[in-house]
């Protein structure tokens, strides 16, 4: 019979794992679990995010141990096949290494370019290496939310680096950043491609800037362009000797140069270390990141709070049709919170 | 004797301007009205906020019939005598010309560099131009919010054009655009500060992009970065035919193209009315207007809040030493605000 009473809804939603499932196999380092666990995070089921609560207050202790590391690049600079390289030179000096993703369009375009892991398979088929696409749900706030969630997770499950790459999308680099030991920016060789990265706010983003692809008749091409990147730091940022990003080239198909940037993010973090910034870093993404949920929060009770919904329509036609400035009708759906407003 | 009896704190509180007053002033065209209006729209004190609502809903049928053109530029492209020839060119078609800013390091810095109205000295002694510096109070958002109702008194006040100037600060450039019908990026010639132009975001923004300056020794060199725009235009981004930015260079100071960049924003103008686009659009900015000052002041609410700010210190604290993650910090400053929650 296939229809044992094992299978029934009610009892398949009693052999679900609890917070406490979730927690001991965490710990144990089960990777299938680890895998339930960022699905769980990333389920928008309030009973699965009261659990999800539970499980990270329970993993807290035992997080903030690795080192993240945030990667960026445009689209052809071959982010993947660097990941790839990045992640095995890692995994053979004995460290395990977590692949997480922040990409906003994954959720729009259909197909998540950053989920498909057989573009991976060297690194994915090592067992000291994890690799999950991005959250494909709603903001890139709420796809950030998730992915820092993961991260604290991967860390509880012993990952020594954390890797969190993304399309650089919108504002996903700064989020990136912010979630982030280091950040590390991947170029491309050649002027149209070189453009794409002169990016003011990137560069002033960036701890190490690597120019991909510097083989065969490329090689010149990725000399001049790390020249020019520094010669544009020189002029456009303001950063300083100490902060200055270090500017590398590398080839991640040929697999030459991924020990030096390794070298580079490693010397950034220490220096960060000895001066007590790393520490500070991590307490200001944090309290940024707390408020932050507060304001996602409040931005969707806002939409969807049935009093603020019962005059939105109208609102909304009194603005656009020029009757009712902006400010009265703010006003409008602000009081129809009804928030407590002595003080106010 | 001075202190006359109209001189009392009272009486002067009882000749102060009512909502009535402000609103004649302006639809007869008082300049010194005009200006004592942008002051109570940018006064933070709730009594000048009431009468404003009041001013800004009368005056509301009187708004929407002038051109609204943002202008952004790289510090040193040469703004201020862009502006001055630009708006001299109209006022001497006729056309009566507001300049309005958009700085959001107004405050920070203290004397704000779009603060000086002697930097246009021909330009603001014309009986037809009104220059007013950028509002200096608080977030970048709060300035936006504060410079668009100054932009409908204008209008109101039956200015023709009304420019509106940032300095590209963080998101500036973005808020500008999208309270404007048309976006000029001014831009320099020359190898290093052309790169200062290339910001993708921005790219996406313009729909005039005048390279300044292209006169004497830079002529060459404007015309180059001119042909780089372009370039870097169809590479980067996926802006097509119609709506790719025009490119022209001019001479602010020698007077020279000025009359093309105007046709140029009017040719623009001209095809978004014809296809509907422009209405469209001025839509969807006071929709995004109406729910940006919601939010702002949810987030004012949710920082003063006094069962949050009772709260605050504890959650920061549990929040820094990792003994609570931030979802659930979040959670409990969230709960503080008592919003009814019924449907949450």
């Amino acid at each position: 019979m296939t229809d044992r009473p094992t299978a029934k809804p009610q009892a398949r939603a009693r052999n679900r794992p609890t917070a406490d499932d979730y927690f001991q196999g965490i710990r144990d380092r089960n990777l299938s679990m680890l895998a339930r666990a960022f699905t769980l995070v990333e389920s928008s089921s309030p009973r699965h995010q009261k659990v999800a609560e539970e499980l990270l207050t329970r993993l807290m202790p035992l997080t903030g141990n690795a080192l993240r590391i945030g990667i960026t690049g445009a689209p052809g600079a071959g982010k993947s096949t660097f990941i790839e390289a990045f992640g095995l030179l890692l995994v053979r000096q004995g460290k395990r290494v977590a692949v997480l993703a922040v990409d906003p369009s994954s959720g729009v375009s259909g197909g998540s370019i950053l989920g498909d892991k057989t573009r991976m398979t060297n690194l994915s088929s090592e067992k000291d290496a994890f690799i999950r696409p991005s959250p494909s749900a709603g903001t890139l706030g709420g796809v950030a939310h998730k992915t820092r969630e993961c991260m604290l997770i991967a860390e509880a499950a012993g990952f020594d680096v954390i890797l969190i790459e993304t399309v650089g999308v919108g504002q996903s680099e700064t989020m990136v950043a912010d979630m982030t030991d280091c950040f590390l920016g991947l170029m491309l060789p050649g002027a149209g491609d070189e453009l794409q990265g002169i990016k003011r706010g990137l560069l002033e983003l960036v701890d190490v800037i690597a120019v991909n692809k510097a083989d065969g008749k490329n090689k010149d091409a990725a000399e001049l362009a790390a020249r020019q990147y520094h010669n544009a730091l020189d002029s456009i940022t303001g950063r300083h000797f100490d902060d200055a990003p270090a500017i590398l080239t590398c080839s991640a198909r040929e697999n030459l140069g991924i020990d030096k940037v390794w070298k580079a993010i490693e010397k950034r973090c220490r220096l960060r270390k000895d001066s007590g910034d790393f520490q500070r870093r991590r307490q200001q993404q944090n309290l940024r990141w707390l408020w932050s949920i507060v304001e996602d929060q409040l931005r969707h009770v806002m939409h969807t709070h049935p009093a603020v919904q019962a005059i939105c329509n109208d609102v909304e036609t009194n603005v656009l049709d020029g009757s009712m400035p902006p400010a009265a009708g703010a006003r409008r759906l602000f009081s129809a919170l009804n928030l407590d407003s002595r003080n106010l």
